[in-house]
């Protein structure tokens, strides 16, 4: 940190909630996401709401903060919009808490909420209120960053990871393991012949495709995060008492990511995904639904991997390329620490 | 550490998103703060929300974890709350989000979700969604918690920090400093004849008995926590653009507080609260207003500590106990480092 002069860094009294945090918050966070409810500085924002809502919250505690295809800023902002996309609902608004470690370089300070800005302007919402920290030195890791977000349910919709039924298909959005992939690479320092990137993206508006498309059809939706695909059909099947069976050869996986994988040692099944989503749908709504995610720059690379079937309640079997059946359980420990 | 074994502490592992996390979220979590809406689990809560909601966030990163009168998980929730309160809004639903440092003991984390189970119940809201990290050893410092809330806003009630007028009287609901001192002093480890605790307390309550009073006539109601009520003071005078002038003399001090604060070398007008509001109202509804105050539990030592005037925009002036009138200006730097 030499060289960084007192004026290039946060210093803890920016976390005082003095004149030098009213600075802080005008110069360095509202300079990116000013907008006349985040301006008002009350201590709620006020909004009118009428209806079901959808409330979610996240930490984001990813290492490294910048990152091939992101950075925490636009993971913290994704990562939010989709929790409240995969519930069907329209994303409203979002809170952005800060916690800062004292020393952190405005520049860095500065790309995050850039990427703030432009993931917010991407998918059509406001950060409308927020809060800001500063620990000593040597207390956190740079910044961690805390999204909540409102979003608006349409209708009576119901879309929960409680309702697979049997007999529903399992569609997914497009190539997985990228995310976990590129913050591995970047954190061991690895170069591929092609740089792997985050697929870290705002899934509001593939949503909107898919429910513009399918109503009603769609029962249960997830974004295979933390714990990658292989955890989030596990904890479809577990909530929803439900078996599913999935075909290894239909799930889509790039080329340079299968072989960044297996030089890590990791099964891409696990690894985390930012922008992709599992839709469990009534089979007789499922070839709609996947014409309507290839429409959308985001589900170009959907497929149909499997289907939900009513024998071994909770479990999930693949059908391996090789022909026989495994069984794919969730993800025991820690695979890939501080992965988002 | 050596003395926890690994049954004892939270893992890496426990962050992963798969087994180990939803053990820790099932038994560590969840046994304190369930309830059908939180127990879904599903990526985002749903909940019926009609009229105009409040929405507010804020980070935890208190140090000491537990300290007398509280704990970070009574803090955040209060903190939280009490952001609500103030704009008038009746708390309606608490997000949870909890980036844990890697060998946290168990029993730690069980005080403050214990805590956050009896605040919850306290003020008479729920949990409704949450989220758990867990960070590296050395990469934050035990357990940070960021809490966000949505309240309900009563009519067309328009309570701001923008919407002090001159001719307001300025009301505080009672003893400030409690909260900063307290932490200071069990940082500090110091002792004094009594303990000194936190006024760490949920304000709905006595909001609410607030508004059943003087349902139109309070103009802006803030919580002076971080910059104490010198900072608070300064923001309303600001956001309004007019002046306050409050008495020294009206502002009350627990005796014991003074000395700590004499002690410590603190003045007790810069220090943090966690459980008092000072609210700004109509000169004709203040009696009505401190009458209502001095029948709750939490309003008891409340006084009309000012006024707002029109001289001055922006500036705040104190009339001292020695006669003259001096400037209380907005706290500069870091006077109590992570004392919220």
């Amino acid at each position: 940190m030499s060289s960084n002069g007192p004026d290039d860094v946060v210093l803890l009294a920016h976390g005082s909630g003095g004149v030098m945090s009213h600075e802080l918050v005008a110069k360095r966070l509202l300079a990116y996401i000013s907008n006349t409810t985040l301006d008002r500085l009350d201590d709620s924002a006020v909004l009118s709401c009428h209806g079901r809502i959808a409330f979610t919250t996240d930490s984001y505690v990813v290492s490294p903060l910048l990152f091939p295809g992101g950075d925490i800023g636009r993971i913290a902002v994704c990562g939010t919009i989709n929790d409240l996309a995969v519930m069907g609902a329209q994303p409203l608004c979002l809170s952005l808490a800060l916690i800062i470690e004292e020393g952190l370089p405005f520049r860095t300070l500065d790309v995050v909420m850039s990427s703030v800005h432009d993931t917010c302007a991407e998918a059509g919402i406001h950060v409308v209120t927020g809060d800001t920290k500063v620990v000593n030195r040597g207390k956190a890791d740079g910044l961690f960053i805390t999204t909540s977000g409102i979003g608006l349910v349409p209708g009576d919709l119901d879309i929960s990871a409680r309702l697979a039924q049997p007999g529903d298909r399992v569609l997914l959005s497009g190539t997985i393991a990228e995310h976990g992939i590129a913050i591995m690479s970047a954190r061991e320092g690895l170069s591929f012949s092609t740089t792997i990137t985050s697929d870290c993206a705002p899934l509001n508006g593939l949503v909107s495709t898919m429910l513009g498309a399918v109503p009603t059809g769609i029962h249960a939706m997830r974004d295979p995060t933390r714990g990658g695909l292989a955890t989030t059909l596990n904890e479809i099947a577990s909530q929803s008492d439900v078996g599913i069976v999935i075909n290894e050869a239909a799930i889509p996986v790039r080329q340079e990511v299968r072989a960044a994988a297996d030089m890590l040692g990791l099964d891409p099944l696990y690894v985390a995904n930012e922008g992709k989503l599992v839709a469990v749908a009534a089979a007789d709504h499922a070839d709609a639904l996947l014409k309507a995610l290839h429409g959308h720059p985001l589900g170009q690379d959907a497929t149909i991997i499997g289907e939900v079937v009513s024998d071994k309640p909770g479990k999930v079997i693949m059908r391996t390329r090789m022909g026989p059946t495994r069984l794919v359980q969730m993800i025991a420990g820690e695979l890939l620490p501080r992965i988002c």
